[in-house]
């Protein structure tokens, strides 16, 4: 890891040719370069304290001038209760994980002697773009040094003494392992994401962490592939016979349990059947919680006079782009439907393919609205903020995409590869098959859930010999 | 699948639409389609080889102009013996091929009662362009409709006849069957492709099959995903250990099988070893095909004076572009390395990531070089021009991928699949779980081979009555 005034051009070719070393190392290679970066910085906690400090210190100016947020100020605490501790722990977390490359995922007899392979590999070189949130540098690090892939690190201003803390120690950690240090470049000079963005030569895949604005510039400012979503525009459908109390628990949690989560619920569709039976429940248990309601008119009409009047200012009707906006907030938009037709439609139309849910009793109705909604997570009775690739059992993420190739929902370290076809014959060739010639047998072979391509001691050694230029 | 004038936008938008619908019909409902598209092209098969007459008289006459390679003419013509069959069959065999959607490929439980399940499911839509070829009409659209997309197709000026002959043999065949016209688009007008490709709300992914110029224009033109590879440098690396005779036969079908094909051996690279002993071997057996030698400075001396004086000419000094080019014709560039190494870095260096070989009887240095080559296919003693979804045993592709994402080498119907996830749970929610909660199960499930979302009848009403708007 790097912290040069190499141009975005050096800055790609180096993490090109380290993540050509990288991806041939053995498993207990990677891992054990996760041991070393874990332990760097448990030594290291003081010094990254202070200088996570310095951060906010001139967060907390920015705060007081009314140019930074005070919930962006708490992201970039470190030194709040556990924090430090949690991204300790993600570390070893990450590295316990199964290895996902050079795993079989499918092989097949072509013939005698002559056997396709699918192996997992890595992608190649990561360009990861985020904002606050410090610890992040610790778990993309991780990540990527387990998949076998190069990663270029662009953090934000705001966590910069951080940033610069913590890629120092990983930095000197990886020294002592078998990682090259060129996989990990870490990128802080001011306005030169436009150039690295550009270097799709070299770099495979781009994942913006950060908010609606960063993912839409990444997205429209690069020919690189990019993972992950602009919006979390997340819907639930209400139907007329699921039980008042179990609505309300799922949709309170998917409202209020974190509302600025990307998988926080920003619109609520009713059947027209429980405008006057479930949802006003659902609205006053919303309303204590300071929830806004933003209603269309057929809702807004069911619930008018039926709530307590200390939140009646609450109640409030809904314009048009309130169905088509993430609010981040203690906000929810409410509409009455009169079908599951329409609730699939409306959600097809206006919700960003994240996680949509509907509650019901119904199985058919369910299992309709599974197979229908085009989103990267659909449930059926349950809240939209299980959508989180801890929840998944990923044990981490680095990031949730609505993307419709590749990856889609909470993205793990399966998300951070992709394979390679090897065939190994006996000069065999093509034109020996075919027309007169001889038949393909194209028989299926079994692969054990954890069968992998592990190369023995001689063969590590050649590949140890092997530096890519 | 429509021919009117219909602006890309409203193509576009059209797709999408009939692509909800196709997304949630039954395997019996997307095969019979597949049946009726058959049997029509059966029964027109007259009709539609008159309009390619048209083609191929147009095609004639641009060809004796000069404005025409012979090699495209031929690529045009439906009516050589056994091609028309060969492409009915290709729908049956697409047909017959397992669903590749529904299928659930990972099952998580994650408490008592709430499960996270990832089923497979149709990309939405895809846009593919192609040069000349009629015939590709009929397999892209068998397996644009098998995988449940909707699929605009954009095809050459010169394919125009046959290509609205068969669109319109097509158009009749779906309206006796449950997939919406609207999934198959037909766009001939010209000029149309740079709007095409704006249209990223509509569309979802984006395969041009055609030449290295036409690849290039889509990547450098749009922001949606483009599958696909521009350039086939293939390369093989000959150690010296590997006997002449099948060094030999597997470079000549490696060049010379198929001269014009992306999969097609561009470079060999020799280990300095086998320089006078089995390169001039292959390289007669190569002159005598008529093949044009390009050699590096070391591999030059080592042939000169040892083949057959007659085909001397063929023999050529390589100048550097000659190592990233993609000849497509009868010429070899031919280097010598010193090392493992050296072959590793020069392939991933100068090839294009399609498909590479290594011939040699030593375990070691082939399982390093199968490790270390980041390509989409990689080969262990047999030819590059392996690289097929038919000889993998895919039933048919739609093209080669060079991406590092998604899908790579040979796609198949599986390369026009996403999944998504869906829980179904009891109203658990997010924060019932974590510190002082509940701890979350994270049990792996077992997922059978050929495990299915199906739905019941009740199931499949409710879906004939939905209709996306």
């Amino acid at each position: 890891m790097s912290l040069t005034n190499a141009t975005p051009l050096e800055v790609a070719q180096a993490a090109r040719v380290g993540s050509r070393r990288l991806a041939v190392l053995s498993t207990p290679e990677r891992n054990a370069a996760l041991t070393a970066i874990h332990g760097a910085l448990v030594s290291a906690k003081d010094e990254v304290l202070a200088a996570n400090k310095k951060d906010l210190e001139d967060a907390d100016k920015a705060a007081a001038g009314g140019a930074l947020s005070q919930s962006l100020v708490k992201r970039l605490d470190l030194g709040k209760p556990g924090k430090y501790e949690d991204m300790l722990q993600g570390i070893l977390d990450v590295r316990d994980l199964e290895d996902p490359i050079n795993k079989v995922t499918a092989r097949t007899l072509l013939d005698d002697n002559l056997t396709l392979s699918r192996v997992t590999c890595p992608i190649g070189v990561l360009l990861i773009i985020f904002e606050a949130r410090p610890e992040v540098i610790a778990n993309i690090s991780a990540l990527a040094i387990k998949s076998g892939n190069a990663a270029i690190l662009k953090g934000g201003r705001e966590s910069s003494h951080s940033f610069a803390a913590i890629a120092s120690v990983i930095s000197k950690a990886l020294t002592s392992t078998a990682v090259p240090s060129d996989c990990l470049q870490l990128v802080q000079t001011h306005d030169v994401i436009a150039d690295l963005l550009k270097q799709d030569t070299y770099i495979d895949l781009c994942i913006p962490r950060g908010g609606n604005k960063l993912v839409r510039y990444v997205k429209d400012s690069t020919s690189i592939p990019v993972l992950g979503h602009a919006d979390g525009i997340c819907t639930t459908y209400l139907c007329a016979d699921y039980p008042a109390d179990k609505a309300t628990k799922i949709i309170v949690d998917a409202k209020v349990s974190y509302p600025a989560g990307c998988n926080a619920l920003e619109q609520l569709l009713v059947d027209e059947a429980a405008l006057t039976t479930t949802l006003p429940v659902i609205a006053e248990a919303l309303l204590q919680k300071g929830v806004s309601l933003r209603c269309d008119p057929t809702s807004l009409a069911a619930l008018q006079g039926k709530l307590d009047p200390h939140s009646a200012t609450l109640l409030q009707p809904a314009s048009e782009t309130d169905f088509d906006t993430e609010f981040l907030d203690l906000i929810l938009a409410i509409k009455a439907v009169p079908s599951l037709d329409e609730a699939i439609t409306h959600i097809n139309t206006h919700a960003s393919h994240h996680t949509d849910a509907i509650l019901t009793l119904n199985a058919p109705t369910a299992n309709a609205f599974l197979a229908a909604i085009d989103s990267s997570s659909v449930y059926w009775n349950t809240s939209t903020r299980m959508a989180d690739g801890q929840r998944y059992g990923f044990g981490t993420e680095v990031g949730i995409s609505t993307n419709k190739i590749h990856s889609r929902g909470p993205v793990g370290l399966e998300g951070l590869t992709i394979y390679k076809w090897t065939i190994v014959g006996d000069a065999q060739v093509s034109a020996d098959y075919g027309a007169g010639g001889k038949q393909w047998k194209h028989q299926v072979l079994p692969v054990l859930d954890d069968e992998f391509v592990a190369q023995n001691e001689e063969e590590r050694e050649v590949l140890r010999m092997f530096r890519a230029t």
